[in-house]
């Protein structure tokens, strides 16, 4: 695994402890972890339960007894290290967005195909389709839930760097994240819309705003880890992504759709909200709520509402694994889950979801939002 | 009065209890209510409380003894009427939206000008800034609860014509009802926005669908009242209005803006919401929890939450001419607080809001959502 | 109409509107409102909108024209009040709770038995079984939805006399009001559970609590209408009613229930909470959204939840002479709907429900709570 | 550890993961697993991490090489395990309820006193304690957020065994678990109730229910794991505890009490819900809603609302070791964070809490609730 800021954590959690859980045909071990500097990586590897560490990528993708490389690093590097590990016959989980650019998401995408044709395996990080309530999201509308959709509606809502001094973290620079509040969280939302309703965005009118246009430059080159405890200094660079973005968009299935990604909804701290309205019946889903789905069905007539069904039966997506009904799931549960299938596909040899291919549809739709936006949203096909 | 339908029925009850609630310096009289067809105005002035019945509007705006004329008909009459009962010295309290084009709107707001040189007042029916937690929201912005604004976020959620086969009632006809959900419902959560931030919507984009594009000819000639009950026949016509209207917009105060109005989200009846973030709080007001508004307040720190202020309290706008704390009010207690504002500006000699240049406003809102759908989302100023 | 403070208000409302909104055989027309003293009295009638007035129920009664008598007084002379009406023929409508005592009770109910046979009719004043979502839970429940019932949960929290400076009005003594939060709130939840349920009551243990015993005496007589406002002096006098009641039961079906009735549980301000869980599924009711029942269906397996109703559909119980779907409802509606029940039932020459027996079941009940708290808490049968 | 069930599971899931996300002054090490069956056992220690396995806890706890001893079985062998292991100075962690009787509880208190005098401790796993959101609630109440106390309303309910061919499991045998939804819920929802205000029951009435009588006995000695889907066959038994209890108390602070425990309320997975109401402020958590907090201030006017903390910030109990704002925990974090509090007070030399002290005393109002429930509801002192 490559770095070991909030989602290396997070992925750390997912290698520990999904054969603890899961039926799987291989048991993953957790051998080395890479980052740039030995003693804080010495000390993560010690934490996170990593056997051992290494500084230089390159020579942990050449060892033989190394079969997945899982890439937990800023975007900036995401094509480059996926590119040559998936070369090196490695299968390859990258974090989301799959790349800063369209251009190296296509190369990656590119990369993922050769490999897929020796079998190696390739996968996008987008976590929250783990989330079981997503999962039966999709599944429901797979079985008709919602019939024809008319709307859309998605938000991801954070307020994390509303503080004017918050410094200049690399997830504020765009040579580093690609992009600001769009790439980190629109991008989860768009995939999560994608994904439940199997309909892809075709054409878009966006705005963008970056409401603090300077902070103060970061202290020290600390971890993500360290991120909100971040310390900034008294000299001020400018911010060059995005605070927030909103969206409108049509899809090839007839709908209409919204989105928003912010970084200043104060309050909301992670408020994840999508609601899909179709000719049958409505499904509506909300982070913040993440162990139920909101299920109006039309069919019941004067009986009907939004049935806020707790998505912890041993009958739901992944949830036979874990607890009994009414014993709710955390954060962390979507990256265990996705452990699991990426692991469940190799041993499998099927290919897993969402591809390398699916990542750069969605950066597809990220370079039409920055496009439109920078073009007093003009209507821009994806 | 003019028209009895569901904003005549409606508009009735105000009258009718305004003064048994309320003090005023005047107590209203149902002198007349105007329709075309004798029968069943005679019918509906008996329910409704009206001392008399006439079919010709002229003819009352003509008579001396009435003081106020309330315009409760569809939109395509209303500059006409308004215009009249202005030069003929009357008040005029007009349902929104204000007209059907803005040349109307322009027309009856110099009308109102020139009325009001001479102590004749004139009101337009936004009546959902009246109920008690709508105005709250706007007293704690002015007060500075959330501080600079960053975001609005506005729907207006209706699913009542989701049935194809639901008729082509008056409010599906462009000739009639100027505009589909965008008029009708669109308007009023415009309006909220722009009530309780202050701010004006300088530009947006826009897009619009009409997702049943032919209906069923109506059977007879039935009134509003009998709207969700009306009957089609086995011909069918082209829907002339949109059923949903999706916007991205920037105000004068720099915000962010997302507004959607539908007549096609499953489930949602009358779902109004309004949330406001800003640079010290946060307001969210649901009308489906329409004695609550919550508020976020960035001072309180980790004891901070959007916070449900049960607005039931004597301390609250309009409450204390009703009920004990937590015994809240319902959908029509808006017609009858804006019935008493209207009353006290009326009495006080004071200018009563929104005025028509307030609804003239809104309608260049409108304007420029159709403008920019039909254009493609283009940007377009207001 | 004897009494014209809050119930009386609330009362008031509902003759005013009942025909304008229900079609009714017989239109209510507001004679006279009965009070002690003159001046308030007088402008109360103005006010409320009743024709004449008079200091002496007993003339009210002996006048031919008068056909309907509403008792809106303090418990203490309903009994009397509401006997002479009966013998002297005229229908009554009792607010609850019917009597401060059981004997008190009882003879309104063989008055009332008496009147029955001459085909006058009389009714207690329950009007949270006209809430609709009430009426709802019923129809529910006798449908068979959630079969055998386990379990009922009540509550009624205010909170509205916490300050304990708060004077001693006549809701706080015994000797006018009966009891404290039992007879006010008590009586209302448990009514609503054996309404809904169409279980009764069999026995119970309860404890009963008075938190603050001693208050300000009342500065000057005034009605309740002033109640939030009431002002007390420097003289204290001691409570003599109950703050707040606890209670274990169980019916005659087999439930166990529990019920609470305070005025001190600190920010509910009028939270009515009633769940019953049953072999088939649950249904719950909260006033706070009193538009709403939500209802959980076990036949729909792991699809399931509660599903909150919104109860404002034409085919809901009372909701087609109202509003749209989605457009709510308040609390004083509960008092329209009832004076609608009861003037059908008059026409009709049906028994109103609840009746006087009905009213003094609850009265037993209430009587076997207090029984019980002072006998520490010692089961006593109903 | 002994036992590999639901609670085995969950305890494993904390020391596998407790060193990861704590910084702790020892790790963890999972030496054995004890259970009955070589076969499962072996299976369950491979799952769950254990290095070693046994069949006979006596040799476990006579080996040097074991400090801590986590008895995760049935009520019946508590005691018999836990007084051996502090016997022979392995500090305990005992799950709930400490023990089947009060005898039991005792003796292991006395055990736990006089090992404690040798350094050894001891813990009782009353693990809803460790959720940040009741962490906070007596934070804040020890901060004073609801002053004095008058209500404490407290609910837990499931409703996993409703199906009347669920079979005759240990949980529904006497001698095994020794009570029902009583020890098995209610000993948490009262333990929690007494851990957040600080006060203890001090007198109490109550009643319980067997609402199924009889059921099919187990098909296979199946472990707890397999709980739901556990098989019967056609012979049925009696079961021997309650379904359901339900309380009244009264504290040594003077409130009033309600508690319910029950398995029977349908569609209610895991419900437990507690609110305290004081003279300044009020405070209620939902386990449905595990990740907030509900705070009602009084002193905060008609501002005041019940506020939903998201009790997500570093600064809340047990946060800052997990992830960032808004990234709600799950279930089996409470288990983690209870292990890291025992950890760090054996590691520091400082008692845990809760003690088998703490234990005993809910034990003893556990017994209370028997007697009384035998004895009509008669009230009786803990």
């Amino acid at each position: 695994m490559i770095g070991y800021a909030f989602m290396g954590i997070a992925h750390s959690q997912a290698w520990r402890n999904v054969h603890r859980f899961f039926p799987l045909p291989v048991t993953p071990e957790q051998a080395v972890l890479v980052g740039r500097s030995s003693a804080p990586l010495a000390e993560a590897a010690e934490t996170l339960g990593w056997a051992e560490t290494a500084t230089d990528w390159r020579e942990v993708i050449a060892r033989d007894d190394i079969d997945i490389v899982d890439v937990c690093t800023p975007g900036d590097s995401h094509a480059e290290i996926a590119i040559a590990a998936l070369q090196a016959g490695k299968h390859v989980l990258c974090e989301k967005p799959l790349a800063n650019t369209v251009e190296e998401a296509e190369a990656m995408t590119a990369a993922a195909e050769d490999a897929r044709a020796k079998g190696v395996r390739s996968m996008v990080g987008f976590t929250y389709r783990r989330v079981p309530a997503v999962s039966l999201m999709k599944q429901m509308i797979d079985e008709g839930a919602v019939g024809e959709i008319r709307h859309i509606r998605g938000h991801y809502l954070q307020d994390w760097i509303m503080d004017p001094d918050f410094p200049l973290v690399w997830r504020l620079q765009k040579d580093k994240a690609g992009s600001g509040a769009l790439g980190d969280i629109g991008a989860h939302i768009i995939d999560m819309a994608q994904f439940v309703t199997g309909q892809r965005v075709t054409g878009l009118a966006a705005q963008t705003e970056t409401f603090i246009k300077e902070r103060p430059l970061l202290a020290a080159v600390g971890g993500e880890a360290g991120l909100l405890g971040a310390e900034g200094t008294t000299e001020r660079g400018e911010v060059t992504v995005d605070d927030a973005a909103i969206v409108l968009a049509r899809t090839d299935g007839g709908a209409l759709a919204t989105f928003e990604a912010t970084r200043f909804a104060t309050g909301r701290k992670n408020k994840i909200v999508l609601e899909i309205n179709g000719s049958k019946g409505s499904l509506a889903f909300d982070f913040e709520q993440m162990n139920f789905l909101q299920h109006f069905d039309l069919a019941r007539g004067d009986r009907a509402g939004f049935t806020p069904i707790q998505v912890t039966e041993p009958t739901h997506p992944y949830v036979a694994a874990w607890w009994p009904p009414g014993h709710g799931l955390g954060y962390e549960h979507g990256f265990v889950n996705q452990a699991r299938d990426f692991l469940a596909a190799i041993a499998d040899g099927t290919d897993p979801s969402p591809s390398f291919a699916d990542g750069t549809q969605i950066q597809h739709v990220l370079d039409a939002v920055e496009t439109s936006a920078a073009n007093r949203a003009a209507w821009t096909e994806v």
